[in-house]
């Protein structure tokens, strides 16, 4: 077989098959097929896209270019959630401990990763003393006694995806349904959970703007992840303003707690809600979605899901006294209040500019070596439709650099737009997908 | 200007301006631009096309990537023919002393190559001494006392093209109009000539297998050669079987000889008159076509094109003798006659499967290190239309190797196919465009 052939074939229109993709992944992640044939390739693809069988055969092809994860020595079907991004997206941490309190199973990798904040290990590294370098054995062992673990990625999960999604970024060929999906899945697929949970957002603020193309990545996404054999549900939420208030990395910890302790913003504990009880039910953990719902509500109100966080932060070395008494966690030495400069009601916040401003203040990585000031980020505090006067703080900024703090605010006012008319944020949750 | 968003461009439908198109180029060229960009790039063109405009930028680019000749110094009007590539193709042998007899200056830079069998140099090579590792000013010289001189290719014409035809073999990008073009016409503008005659083969042994597919090659490398300052002319001609009688390269130059010497085959004899016709006009050299004709066909029959033939030989210290004595040429130790083996017309002759008895005799190269044996090859006998009868000879190989002669004569007879109905060759000469 010669990759210039199967080039050829799919620049024609041709449909590869198991074997031919096989061969392409395999040769590729061990350097036998060059970058320049593989960039190619990927441009044929986006001409000539992938069908449904030759994405399944993709994935999985990437998702046996490294270490596949055997979880089977875990009792109970393991459930893993994936969010395709966003800002102020904390879910995990709501999420992990309160479906763990209903005794599913909690096994998760988590990456680091470049964007607006960091990734869930950076934020709960808030926690003096927290770390994933654990053992096999340890994040066994604590699953067993309190039902959730979250270990760092290794570096040998999908290498293929790894390989392509740098290739992709550099050659003008990330925009294609078959490529997404197989990034996405493969890296999921190998992390071995039995039902996945997909949490796909759309708006300003998502890789997909248009519900129609969310809808579109959910439903492939969903195909995709039951041919190869698993459970999966799809839940398409709003992403056009950022999720709950805070966006920054102990920021959105603090929010997590205060929304583990039933309070929080309205919109993220809905979404946790939503997410849960697909979870929930996947697992067979409940015998009806009102019922699955209602539990997940009391171990927010009753301070189970909680006290379920502290064990976990607790046990992989975190400080059990940060997480109730938040006031302990790292914040910044200086907040400013940015006002409203006029009256009306708030139209729209573009995400990106919120994501750049946290950016901006230290709170994400733009390089894989940057450090990430944990302490800084903001809050805000008027979101879509809400009514504002000239004097009202539609946000606090927590910084660290007065230099960093102007510049801030002057970002983060651009986010906002005002008018007169009254408006609505988009709804939250649009589809459940199945 | 970053490669990704030229990528992104072409690949949207867009347009390249001569200064992106520049830059892409001459960064490839130096290596800033890596080759999975480019691999990216040559798939999003052949979707997208590339209009006459960005075509010519194209081409201009590529000529510039190197050097380029200034011929100036040699008086009146340099006139240059390029063939897209046949079987049997020794029409440069003949056409040069040909028209060079009527006053048109000869500068020729030729090549090696890979293919059925060497190229010109090679050919060329079938003469004892004969060499073209001479300096600048023998070979402007050269011109100047007897018309001709042709020198080996510079490394560093059209680099661009060098490294880009690599990449293209491999990334199934070579089958488009515009990399095509840009790839002959960039070379043959840097090589410096005021005027070029194209022939463009069509049929089962060319490149272009309908007359429509070369009619729109030639046409498309006319209009860029005019819009980048030269005079062209295409002329569009068969390759649905070998051109001549023989292939290989002593067999060749023997042909040559003996059309110089106004004999030989009428094809042969015919496709060169009809060449050197349009470059003695290009070159201003004769009134009419029919003046142009009149005067090749006289050097041709009254010995003055071989006596210029002898000349140029021995200015590169070739052996004049063997040009009047070609029996002193290399030959075979053997020779095989191969039988018709049934009663019939000639229908087809598949020229690849000619060629590639050619190769497997030892007369071309597979690899740049190749060495080539000048004297095996094979006469055709017979060709399409001919009437056959069973125990007539259809060629003859010419062969060092018993092994090779069995294996050579089993290929050889492949490519011929018989039938009762009687046939006519197709014409030789399809269309002129200018």
């Amino acid at each position: 077989m010669l990759m210039v052939d199967l080039i050829k074939k799919k620049r024609d229109g041709g449909k590869l098959s198991e074997e031919e993709i096989r061969y392409m992944i395999n040769g590729y992640t061990n350097g036998e097929i060059p970058d320049y044939q593989m960039s190619a390739m990927l441009m044929a693809i986006l001409f000539r896209q992938m069908d449904v069988t030759e994405t399944v055969q993709l994935t999985l092809a990437m998702m046996n270019s490294g270490d596949v994860l055997d979880l089977s020595m875990i009792d109970g079907i393991k459930v893993d959630k994936h969010s395709t991004g966003g800002v102020g997206d904390k879910t995990s941490l709501v999420l992990t401990p309160m479906v763990a309190s209903l005794g599913v199973p909690v096994a998760k990798m988590s990456g680091r990763g470049l964007g607006h904040t960091g990734g869930t290990i950076d934020k709960l590294e808030s926690f003096q003393g927290f770390h994933t370098d654990i053992t096999n054995e340890q994040f066994l062992q604590n699953i067993s006694r309190i039902g959730i673990s979250i270990m760092g990625q290794t570096a040998n999960l999908a290498p293929a995806d790894k390989k392509l999604y740098a290739l992709r970024d550099v050659t003008g060929t990330v925009d294609n349904m078959s490529l997404i999906v197989s990034s996405i899945m493969s890296k999921k697929l190998a992390a071995g959970a039995d039902a996945i949970v997909l949490d796909v957002k759309c708006g300003n603020g998502a890789f997909m703007k248009t519900e129609a193309d969310a809808t579109e990545l959910a439903k492939s996404m969903v195909d995709i992840g039951k041919r190869s054999g698993r459970n999966m549900v799809a839940v398409i939420s709003d992403m056009d303003q950022p999720l709950g208030n805070a966006v920054g990395n102990a920021l959105e910890v603090k929010e997590a707690i205060e929304t583990l302790n039933g309070q929080g913003p309205k919109d993220l504990r809905e979404l946790c809600l939503t997410l849960g009880t697909q979870m929930v039910m996947l697992a067979g953990k409940a015998d009806s979605e009102n019922e699955a719902r209602k539990r997940l509500s009391q171990v927010l109100d009753d301070g189970t899901a909680l006290s379920k966080f502290a064990d976990f932060i607790e046990a992989q070395g975190g400080s059990r006294e940060q997480v109730y008494d938040p006031s302990k966690l790292p914040a910044a030495s200086e907040t400013f209040e940015l006002k409203a400069g006029c009256d009306g009601y708030v139209q729209k916040i573009v995400c990106e500019e919120v994501g750049n401003t946290s950016l901006l203040l230290g709170g994400g990585r733009r390089n894989k070596t940057d450090q990430i000031d944990l302490s800084v980020g903001i809050i805000l505090k008027k979101k879509v439709g809400d009514r504002v006067s000239a004097d009202d703080t539609i946000a606090i900024i927590h910084s660290n650099d007065a230099d960093k703090t102007k510049e801030a605010a002057k970002r983060l006012y651009q986010a906002y737009s005002f008018g007169n008319d009254k408006c609505e944020p988009g709804k939250l949750i649009k589809q459940i997908i199945r």
